[in-house]
């Protein structure tokens, strides 16, 4: 089997076979196939696309480059939660405490971010003390003993992706959908779950802007999962709007807070409680989605999940008391309001837009060798259809860096339409497949 | 500007600026841009194509990334003559003395052959003495002082072409319209005559196997060399048959020395003729292709051309009796005829075919390292036509390894195809182009 030849049916739009697709995968991680041919495939398959089964085997060759974790002293079910990440967006952190307080096994691995905010091992470590370095022996005994853990990516976990991504992310090809399925799969399907439930964001602050290319992407993901044999359902939700109020590493742990103990915005209690019922369904905890959603908020109601939220934070060695004393999580104490330049409403936001005021502000990393300020951020007062009077504040911008409050401020207020008229309501959940 | 951007803007179907092209072959060539980058842009390239604007700026980069030589004391004007190759094509031997014997400069660098036969160099190198090898100034010196010299390509001639194909050779991406365009046109360009013919070949032993790709090539670099400010013309021109009875080094130039002395096949003739003419219209010695014709066909005739062939062989250090002893181009002593398998007529040959038995017997060359027979070949008795009988030799087979006879003998007799009846004639020159 030749390199070039793949390279050459490929580009002809030919599907490549099960074989093939290992032989690229395996010769290019272990070195024998140069970048220069790995490149030339990506475009190939950027333009010429993977039909489903070569979708799903691309995602099972990478999976198999690295080790699994091992599990087998978990007799639960396992489940994992996986959004395609967007602004504001800190549900991890809330449904994966709502669905191990009622026994499903959740054990994350999860990436650090790269963009506008930090990944959820980012925002964890906004907690004193918190440790998401966890070797994988100790990442299996916290799962087996308190049924919840999350870490960061263990090097092992497909490291076909690591160099597949670094390779696409400088030859623009970055952006093909089966491309985008396998590398989010492949590292889901490596950490072994039973369910999996994906929150794939549309919409401005998304990486898919059109809903349809997000359900599209939904249902190729979900057929790759099952034809590993996994539980999956995928909601398609709206990212034109950052998630909640709170952008920003410690903000967001405090939003999170704020809902695991019954309060927080309606948006982001909305999305994590019909996530956490969708877990719930596929674990066989609940019949149907509305019976995992009853579940969900008992669990909060009943300060089950905050709970193991602090089991979490003790067994990963952080300071639990921050659930009390949410202060304990530092936030920059710089602060700016942002105000309206002119009555009327927020007709809409560029969800996005608002992200780089948070990565301008310190929240984020433009690469990966950035340096996070896990107290910068925003906090949002006002958002998309609410009434705003001349010179009233909108948001406070937090942050450590003086000299980049008016760049920020600047990006946020060109980030935000005013107009006369309320906008029409918007729907949260756009989508759900199965 | 940043190359990402560059690849980006080619993946969505966009056309490159004059200054995109610019930064991206200057920074491949000096090494400043990796090798994945390039083979992601050609990729792309592959498969959104290029404008001729775009294509006449990617050969006006490669063609500047050299030296061009200094012509500066030729004062008539200078010609080239360019064939996308095909199996026995010696056009190069008989066009370039008889344009030269009418006053138009040939200084003609010529790369060496991949594939069935070796290319114009190898093939004068079946000269005993020639000397294809002649630095820049030995080589315009000639020019200047025979009007005639043909040598191998200067390392310095469009380095960014040797760069760029070795790397497209091996990541799928060659038969790309504007890629191969550039390629050629940029070192005939380099080169830097005033006037330029193509013989764009077509059918099953060129490259381009449909007549309407080959139109579309010629059509491209003849704006390429127009934009360029120079002189054009093309023929599209059939290769489903070789031309002329000779294939393989030694014996191809025994056949254009043969038409140099008024004799040799009709085909070969007709076609050297025609681009004789060619080249004398666009240099001004003839007012059209006919008197063009007559031109060229008076300059053998009279011996002229022959004589100039022969001046330009003494200034290379040739031996020039070959044109009166040819048996001094030594063929090799191992004779094999092929004979016909039935009564009937050849009514169609597999070009290509032929060049593959050529190659079995030692003519070419499969990789750049190999060492040419350059007396190894095929003598064609029988072509595309004509009438056979059963045991009558089609062909004989010379070569120095007996191992390989039975190997080139099976592929010749594939590769043609007997029937009952005469096959409809066929046309040489099947298309003009100015």
């Amino acid at each position: 089997m030749r390199m070039y030849d793949i390279i050459e049916k490929k580009k002809q739009g030919g599907a490549l076979s099960k074989e093939e697709i290992a032989f690229f995968v395996k010769g290019y991680t272990n070195g024998e196939i140069p970048d220069y041919q790995a490149s030339a495939l990506c475009m190939a398959i950027c333009l010429k696309g993977m039909n489903d089964e070569e979708t799903a085997e691309l995602t099972f060759a990478i999976r198999d480059s690295g080790k699994k974790p091992d599990f087998s002293g978990i007799k639960s079910l396992r489940a994992d939660k996986h959004s395609t990440g967007g602004v504001g967006d800190k549900t991890s952190l809330v449904i994966c405490p709502i669905v191990a307080s009622l026994g499903v096994t959740v054990a994350k691995m999860s990436g650090r971010g790269l963009g506008h905010t930090g990944g959820t091992v980012d925002k964890l470590e906004a907690i004193p003390g918190f440790r998401t370095d966890l070797d994988t022996e100790t990442f299996c005994a916290i799962a087996e003993k308190t049924g919840l853990v999350i870490a960061g990516q263990s090097a092992e976990l497909a490291p076909a992706d690591k160099k597949l991504y670094a390779l696409r992310d400088v030859t623009a090809t970055v952006d093909s959908l089966p491309l985008i399925a396998s590398s989010i799969m492949s590292k889901k399907l490596a950490a072994d779950d039973d369910c999996i439930v994906l929150d794939v964001k549309t919409g401005s602050g998304a990486f898919m802007k059109s809903k349809e290319e997000s359900e599209q992407l939904a249902r190729v993901m979900v057929q790759i999962g099952k034809r590993a044999g996994k539980k999956m359902s995928a909601l398609v939700t709206d990212m034109d709007v950052p998630l909640g109020n709170a952008i920003g590493n410690a903000l967001e742990v405090r939003e999170a807070l704020e809902v695991l103990k019954g309060q927080g915005p309606e948006d982001l209690k909305e999305l994590c409680f019909a996530l956490s019922g969708e877990i719930l369904v596929l674990a066989q905890k609940a019949r149907d989605r509305a019976e995992g959603i009853v579940l969900a908020k008992e669990a909060v109601r009943s300060g089950k999940a905050l709970e193991k939220f602090k089991e979490m934070v003790r067994a990963q060695g952080g300071d639990a008391s921050v659930a009390e004393e949410p202060e304990k999580l530092a936030v920059s104490s710089l602060k700016h309001p942002v105000c309206a330049p002119e009555d009327g409403f927020i007709s809409a936001v560029d969800a996005a837009g608002y992200g780089k005021a948070a990565l301008l502000l310190g929240a984020g990393r433009n690469c990966k060798e950035d340096a996070i300020d896990l107290g910068a951020g925003i906090l949002l007062i006002k958002k998309t259809g609410d009434a705003v009077k001349r010179g009233e504040p909108i948001a406070v911008l937090c942050g450590a860096r003086e000299d980049r409050l008016f760049a920020a401020e600047k990006q946020l207020l060109e980030s935000t339409v005013f107009s006369a008229k309320a906008p029409p309501k918007r729907e949260l959940i756009l989508a759900h497949l199965t």
